[in-house]
């Protein structure tokens, strides 16, 4: 019987890294609402901008299943100027994004901290990733 | 037996959903290059440029480790203007990426079609990610 449960055990394992194996390929971005933010932050208020920017990423790829990702950069020496690229699984989900109580925390709470933002609508051409 | 079976088969599976669960939170940024590429194409090669752009991108996620994002997408009723946004493991992975040959073959194949390009190097804040 030992011997069966072995197999079990193997099959499981095995099945779950195939799952894992296959996606390691690329995103097919049908559906996919995928947006650029370009930000510039006042200078002084660099550090509580980033704050509020992380703790608002953290949440949301937390709790909605609809973001996927929130990669969030500055330009190399030039700490002020915020990139983030932003990926939603479809238009309901970016929809629902926008009135979650962090995102408009986050909007509210950064308001003071933001010179000036252009938002980047995008069609998807190949949204190739790679599990971590 | 069946009852030891069905427990192993329980526990497997919950290990795995575990792991899957675990993967659904945000990267640490520590050592990753970050790099948007900004391209404007030749307006009537659009299509042969996203060919080869596409075959790149598949293949780079497919055999390079440290390759980790290549999403590629055009600015919306602009498909002329390309934006990549990509993400390598490190340094060295970024390094051994440009001596590829798929990347080369790229590269001089894509040269006739694109008619600027700039390279922003970045510094990662935060890049949140939701395994798909």
């Amino acid at each position: 019987m030992r011997v069966k449960q072995i197999l079990f055990l193997g099959t499981s394992v095995l099945v779950c890294c195939l799952f894992w194996t296959g996606r390691h390929a690329y995103a097919e971005p049908q559906g996919r609402i995928v947006r650029i933010a370009e930000l510039e932050i006042d200078p002084t208020q660099i550090e509580s901008y980033k704050a509020a920017l992380k703790e608002e990423i953290e949440t949301s790829i937390r709790v909605e299943p609809g973001v996927l990702t929130l990669y969030a950069v500055s330009v190399k020496n030039q700490p002020a100027q915020i990139r983030i690229f932003e990926t939603y699984a479809d238009e309901a989900a970016y929809r629902a994004h926008l009135e979650t109580p962090h995102f408009k925390k986050y909007k509210t709470g950064t308001q003071g901290m933001v010179k000036s933002l252009k938002l980047i609508e995008t069609e998807p051409i190949m949204l190739g990733t790679k599990a971590r």
